[in-house]
């Protein structure tokens, strides 16, 4: 078994790298908070006498020798970039967890036949560059090398550019190798393991994710001497959209998500009716089929409202991860070590995208869950049980046990 | 009568100053551009043998001394600042029809008995610095100096820093000094007289305007693993704010206006639902008992909604200029120079705030308009006719020298 007390300690060391005054952590990728955060993380691996490489992308592999070391790796790994209000544990947890994997074996002198690998993937939450996953979906052939480094921040400073400055613009290609399997353990970030009463979330695959930037161009003319009837203002255009959109999702069941994260306003002046609305609109749902029926349904409102008020609409497609089933040897893996250890579980799907999303193409993979208080996550108040945290890390020490010795 | 021509290669000239691709103006408030425009204004001022005073707030006071130079003066202006994505004559048009008239009365070898004057006002628009038409209110008392120094833009840069940096910090007092008469003359920034197909409009008084910030706060959580049944998201809040006050306004009739001119979501991340989102609020009537019913009725909704949807709302009143009816004497001055010179007209409230709202507060005050293109201010396209300009040009130098003379 893991222990629990050092994987704790260091998540609460890691939390002091980027904290915020209400007790979450804005550690943004590539910024010298997040080299500090990897800095930190690299000492504790050498010190665990792994060996460190680092590549193009910036994601570091921490690795322990296998028996026979040319075996493919098991790895996990997760990322340490967070939300600019985000929390302590989304993403952190995963790679704090991979190293206590490691440490734990190490302190049972326990050897694996194949090695075993914790991964830091860059870039993971999408909030200072876009698209998410990033640094995982580069390594997995998702992306080119030259799309990752030119993602750019809203100063435009560009994903390349920040790894060279910060010293993390490693020499390895940034390709996948052959891999024995590859897991993750995450919190929820939902409340349904919370509100079932369940340690131990053995997730089957991950929803699709559409994300979008819709644009709505009216006409600026002044607040003041304008007729309301001769307007064309895109926020008479957003609210009707807003609420036909969120009716659609209501309209899909459930496992329908839309979320609006971010708006602008050009020119953004008091006194201007807006020339232009720019909003970040984000469409979820884990069936791909359903999915790609919201797609169409959005595109087709927003045609429909735009016409209607004599507005040019376009929407951009930013972002598109298909909905996912990881794979079933990894799932059994996973559920075999619940069963072993005895503890509560639901069989169930990612709402949020994550690393295993694109890792899922290369290698054999899955994720492990534990819940999150009230399902919170992407904000500062998100906190997690350190029994649970335990109980996780336990389940991918012998999830990665099983994988590394069959 | 003035000089139409040279009216119109001067605004031409100015408008070089922060010309934009599209054919507009971006000369905001207090950057080095206005001081590019100002410095121009006073050259030409200058040569057209005026003396100069600049005042604390950075008025710009061009004085052409009467016969008893010791009689309060007639004074004229309006602002040199434009809106990020301005036209080439809102304010400029009234600071050089003011200048024309003095060119005019120097041609023609005209004195006047009263001092005539044409002042620039700093930040008329309100769009770098907010309110608007501060300049002018601080110098009729409406605000104090040391507020108007404060007002900070988004880089949080001050006027009176920004003043001091361009070279128009004053030494004058920015306090009102007794006054015979002030007019206006602007274009009309809406679409009515050239919907009537009128030349002039003799402006009655100006409408009411409130501008709010309202704040509406829910949690921040994750896109993907968030039911939308348990989500507090501030979008699912503006939507029906959006549509209500819509409704609003159209159930109050023609008058009644409703913008929003700007918004902001915090953290505006692209997979976490806003925890705030921001929005600049413009309510205006011509009658402030209407603009005040629907003061009462936009925070009533507000809360209605916000206590629906477990959000917190927030309504901060950032600027109220109350309904000005304009003195009758100077409002009977235009209506007798429009006749005399035989223009068709029209008896109009503005729509915009002026800085005649501010001067009404001091010294007999009224406003002249003349149409512009579609009613299209605010914008890089907004456009006047010449002759339309010449036009108001020539109302002002009747009403003023009628004034002066009287
Ligand atoms: N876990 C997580 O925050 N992933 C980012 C991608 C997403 O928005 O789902
Ligand atoms: N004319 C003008 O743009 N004034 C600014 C104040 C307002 O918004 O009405």
């Amino acid at each position: 078994c893991i222990n629990g007390d050092r994987l704790w300690a260091r998540l609460m060391e890691m939390a002091r790298i980027g904290a915020t005054a209400q007790g979450g952590c804005n550690r943004q990728a590539l910024t010298d908070l997040d080299k500090a955060g990897r800095d930190l993380f690299v000492q504790w691996c050498r010190a665990a006498g792994c060996g460190i490489s680092v590549d193009r992308m910036g994601n570091i592999f921490a690795r322990r020798a296998g028996r026979d070391d040319v075996l493919p790796a098991v790895i996990t790994g997760s990322h340490l970039d967070t939300q600019p209000t985000g929390g302590k544990f989304d993403g952190v947890y995963g790679v704090l967890a991979g190293l206590e994997v490691i440490e734990s074996l190490n302190d049972a002198g326990i050897a694996t036949e194949a090695p075993l690998e914790v991964v830091v993937w860059t870039n993971e939450e999408g909030a200072r560059f876009s698209p998410a996953m990033i640094g995982s979906g580069v390594w997995a052939g998702a992306f080119e090398l030259g799309y990752g480094h030119n993602r750019a921040d809203k100063l435009s400073l560009t994903i390349g550019e920040e790894l060279a400055r910060i010293g993390y613009l490693g020499e390895a290609p940034a390709e996948a190798r052959p891999l024995k399997a590859a897991f993750e353990v995450h919190i929820e970030q939902g409340p349904i393991l919370e509100a079932e009463n369940r340690q131990i979330g053995v997730v089957t695959g991950v929803q699709g994710i559409r994300w979008y930037d819709l644009t709505l161009t009216g006409q600026p003319v002044h607040a003041g001497p304008t007729p309301m009837t001769v307007r064309r203002d895109p926020f008479m255009g957003l609210a009707p959209i807003l609420q036909r959109l969120y009716a659609l999702a209501e309209a899909h069941g459930p496992w329908a998500r839309v979320t609006f994260g971010d708006i602008r306003a050009e020119p953004g002046s008091r006194n201007t009716v807006p020339e232009r609305l720019v909003v970040a609109v984000d469409l979820r749902h884990p069936e791909q089929s359903v999915l790609d029926e919201l797609d169409a349904a959005f595109r087709h409102l927003v045609e429909e409202e735009a016409t209607r008020l004599g507005l040019q609409s376009d929407i951009r497609e930013e972002w598109h991860s298909p909905a996912v089933a990881f794979d079933s040897r990894c799932v059994d893996a996973v559920q075999q070590a619940v069963d072993a250890l005895g503890y509560s579980h639901l069989r169930m799907c990612s709402g949020a995208g994550h690393d295993s999303v694109y890792i899922a193409r290369v290698a054999p993979t899955s994720m492990i869950f534990v819940p999150c208080e009230q399902g919170i996550s992407h904000n500062e108040a998100e906190n997690a049980a350190p029994e649970d945290l335990e109980a996780g890390a336990n389940v991918l020490l012998h999830a990665m046990l099983h994988m590394a010795n069959s």
